[in-house]
């Protein structure tokens, strides 16, 4: 068997939610590897509704689907992350030094300290609402080994970390629900922010928990191979 | 005295947040009148970094304060909302009908169901940081009448409704706190979706409470102005 992978954070789907969680993780100098059943980028939002306008992402007043992906595509690219596309989660499995292996059914094992679910569509899409394949795809990545509390239909989330009821492993977009818990990309973006600031405080424990700013921070910039002062 | 002017909803400040409320509101018939010490919108984002860039902006790789507020305009011209520039609230009052009157420096009256407490800077912004000048501002609209309770140097708020101490009055963006708040234009966005749940609600009680989406709502689009089936 082929050596496992190492990463800091394997995220399951790679819809609009867990794209924008590569970048604010980026941010923070935490690597991704992003699962998905399907074969590229943007989960529901490219499946369902490729070419057809999305009106409430803030900022665009008419979007589709195809852009808003390429976009955010383009917006995580400093970090490179890695994709695998067509590749669904078998397994997970919790080493002794409290880090993950999560397993897939081309054979790959990935070590990361961090587990994000975000959607998980599977390669089948139902006509009408994809919550049920996204669950039915989360269900099977999760292979009932792990009891994750559920509400709401979805995975139950304390909305101050996006953390599930195991330490380690968080749900955001879709697969998340908490109290007043919209199904809009505009919170999946939210949502990666604040499961962002807990994912870091778990893998720099010690570390400075100063937020940082884009606009001013020069080590964000740097990340970003940006020019330090472009005002 | 002039006769009170009438609207649904009562917005004090006008910047990324608030903008995008008027959207979202707008999407549920809801009509917002902004109020505002600065001469435009845009606020913190307008002022503090006008051109500089902003690199966390879901979707945007890089795109500046002025473009930012630009398009957030637009998305929320269908509804047709009334800006209140250089005007500073002096007062709030509640109705025995269980509203709200919102008195300004200019001497208008605003009856109102909701007042949305939504930054509101004041127009001499400190060189660094602009949470102190907001904060002035606010005390000072607020007149100390509205002992709203306080968390994180901030309004404190639930995050399910985004509703302050006082029922009817809520608080987004840098005007709000609650447990994981990040002061960030992206999480402004989201309380303002999830407050507008909460506030349509309080608007039409009894009515049908099911979110829409834009993407599938005919309802929606035609408030939009947008075709019913642009597939």
């Amino acid at each position: 068997m082929a050596q496992d992978d190492n990463t800091d954070v394997v995220i399951v789907g790679a819809g609009p939610a867990a794209l924008f969680a590569v970048f604010q993780l980026g941010l923070y100098d935490l690597r991704c590897q992003l699962v998905d059943s399907l074969g590229s980028a943007g989960g529901q939002c490219a499946v369902l509704y490729p070419d057809k306008p999305i009106y409430d992402a803030p900022g665009f007043p008419e979007i589709d689907g195809i852009e808003l992906t390429e976009r955010l595509l383009k917006q995580a690219s400093p970090f490179a992350p890695v994709f695998r596309y067509r590749e669904v989660v078998t397994d997970f499995q919790q080493t002794p030094d409290a880090r993950f292996v999560t397993r897939t059914d081309k054979g790959a094992g990935i070590r990361s300290s961090i587990v994000v679910l975000a959607g998980g569509l599977g390669p089948f899409v139902p006509p009408v609402g994809s919550v049920s394949a996204a669950e039915a795809s989360l269900e099977q990545g999760l292979a009932g080994q792990w009891p994750l509390k559920r509400s709401g239909g979805a995975i139950a989330v304390d909305p101050e970390r996006f953390e599930t009821s195991t330490p380690g492993i968080f749900a955001i977009g879709d697969a998340c629900h908490y109290p007043g818990k919209l199904r809009l990309i505009l919170s999946g973006f939210h949502e990666a922010a604040l499961m962002t600031q807990a994912a870091r405080r778990i893998c720099f424990a010690g570390g400075k928990t100063a937020l940082q700013y884009t606009t001013s921070s020069s080590r964000l910039k740097d990340r970003l191979g940006r020019p330090a002062d472009q005002a």
